[in-house]
């Protein structure tokens, strides 16, 4: 195996395989990055228990002199690769142990890892796949993904529910806490469908989509789902189980509708969270309508002190005086998903969760509970 | 107690100030930001066990409505100014134990801590004290205090070693591995003077020092030194004990002399760090002139792989083969510390001590123990 290529295009590649690279794991060989040196493409494989990515490389400056594979520890060939000078770097595996890998005035050999020791990963694509939008996708991973639970007690919340249904698809996380929503018009019609993907997951898959205007193909089956795209390969597993019943939870009728400028609302919540005893994360403040129409966000942290803001929401409030108190991080990371610069707030009541939504974030919703006070 | 000032300008005192507050100490005074409302000046002060920072702030937005003093949670008020909206900020003294901020919607209590429990810090100027260009201390500070010992077994090797004398200032850092010596001429005639100072409280107060061409007096007592410059006092303690003598471990001939590139020599000890067992930066790498006057930079870790970099000096090489081991963290921090492009390495023997020399870095020397390999 022997193939020559720019060093800032194999750089570039490994970086979006670096994603699915654990540096911790009980399988030595997934520490690696694969190597299949083929006739006129390199292919990239990582792998770890959640994701597994393959990028097929086929770059005008590759050049292939003999093909082969090779399985080479995945941080420290990432980091040579970055640290190299020079325009070209070479690859070859010079003994049945050993690699080496030569730029200017550098030769570096490393010891590689088993190739037998390395999982059987099938990146198959099915005959039926489901189009999306790149941008598309990446919204509804944005708008609901970081509302999965990461606490493992309860293993199906840390995924985000996917329902296809004719030209509709749905998208759902919830924590129990609080809830996203999201839904999108597909370009076609698709049979119905219904899988948990774990959020961590959907979160590699956003840092590696690029913002422009490609499809991507999403192919499923009972355990897996593959994300193609470009030259890359995105394979995660499934979480398994019924996914809960999550419409009835958002309430139907809001006796109390508030708009708000987000970015104000925003930086009256954070400044209310700065005096926690803890940490400004778990903060818990308080939101009041006045019989003045103004909005008061106020937190009050007996041994340090207290902050009150005041609010003038941009349209007229629609209901009665209300008082309710929430997480604040739950509300800020809400706010922080819509693309909307003025976002509604509706309650139904002190005890029952709260609803949010944007004039320019459609068919999305955020949904958070209140917290008892005294 | 009540002020008005603007907000940014407050921040920017503060941030300043920041420097020398402890979120950890035993006496929680020390957790606070002392502010003494005059007439016509805010005065803002932190300690902590090492420095002691003092700031007169004569802002023309400054607008004292009454006099008095006030010890305030420094963690909690910095965050808030930082937050707030607004330009003009409040700050008034409400009850005995209550702090009031007051900007655009917003309206924040404080607890304040107990100002008795405050110690009372001297910031007295001397009649004597010694005068340097802003520029010069901190390339003074930036070429030495990296090399301080960072282990408490020998407390005074935590320390910077400044004497003066006659109009010669001399700074030296060891940390018995590796020296820095730096030279600098004032500009006038000065009593002689030795003392040492820890290399932390030098590195706070490069952090502070803004580069422009004014100079800063520094004044020295027993135990104690005060650097004035603008509007700061910032005061450091003074480490007691005797420096070793330093001088006698400078080697004074060099029978073999290399002049690199520095950029080129740093990018391949790097490269050959990367290969290390544990952490690239207790990296050992061997550096070889060979008959050829080619140099060599090479690392070995059976485990994981080999790194060999060739460069070629730049300059003509004085001397004969030689083959030397170091730590490449001692020897990258060295070359950091230049400002020329090009760095002479001067070596002496493989086992004794070599010598780092730059002709736009006058009167500057960094010396590295060479490591005994098998």
């Amino acid at each position: 195996m022997r193939f020559e290529i720019n060093k800032d295009k194999l750089l570039y590649h490994l970086l979006i395989a670096q994603k699915a690279l654990s540096n911790k794991t009980p399988n030595p060989a997934l520490q690696g990055v694969k190597l299949d040196v083929e006739k006129d493409a390199l292919v990239i494989t990582t792998s770890n228990a959640e994701i597994s990515i393959k990028i097929v490389v086929e770059d005008a400056s590759l050049s292939v002199e003999s093909e082969g594979s090779v399985l080479i520890p995945g941080k420290y060939f990432i980091e040579i690769i970055r640290k190299l000078d020079g325009q070209m770097v070479h690859v070859s595996h010079v003994e049945d142990n050993l690699i080496r890998i030569e730029a200017d005035h550098s030769d570096i050999t490393l010891n590689v890892l088993e190739l037998d020791d390395y999982p059987n990963l099938v990146f198959k694509e099915k005959d039926e796949s489901v189009k999306i939008n790149v941008r598309t996708l990446k919204t509804v991973i944005r708008q609901t993904a970081f509302s999965t639970s990461t606490i493992e007690n309860r293993p199906i919340l840390t995924g985000v529910h996917l329902q296809i249904d004719g030209k509709t698809l749905t998208a759902v996380a919830t924590d129990s806490y609080r809830l996203s929503r999201k839904t999108i018009t597909l370009d076609a019609e698709y049979d119905p469908m219904n899988v948990i993907i774990p959020g961590k997951s959907l979160e590699e898959l956003m840092k590696i989509l690029e913002n422009n205007q490609e499809d991507v193909t999403v192919h499923f089956d009972q355990s897996r789902v593959l994300f193609k795209y470009a030259n890359v390969s995105f394979l995660s597993r499934l979480l398994e189980g019924n996914y809960p019943e999550t419409e009835r939870l958002i309430p139907q009728e809001f006796p109390v509708k508030i708009t708000f400028n987000k970015e104000a609302l925003m930086l009256a919540i954070e400044r209310a969270s700065l005096l926690s005893k803890h940490d400004s994360h778990n903060a818990i403040v308080k939101m009041t309508l006045r019989q003045d129409d103004t909005v008061t966000i106020a937190s009050n942290s007996p041994e340090i002190g207290r902050v009150l803001e005041e609010i003038h929401p941009v349209d007229e409030v629609v209901g009665s005086p209300i008082k309710i108190a929430f997480s604040s991080r739950y509300v800020l990371e809400a706010l922080k998903s819509f693309a909307s610069s003025e976002v509604a707030i509706s309650f139904t009541g002190e005890t029952r969760p709260f609803v949010m939504t944007g004039e320019f974030d459609e068919a999305m919703l955020q949904l958070v509970l209140p917290v008892k006070t005294d």
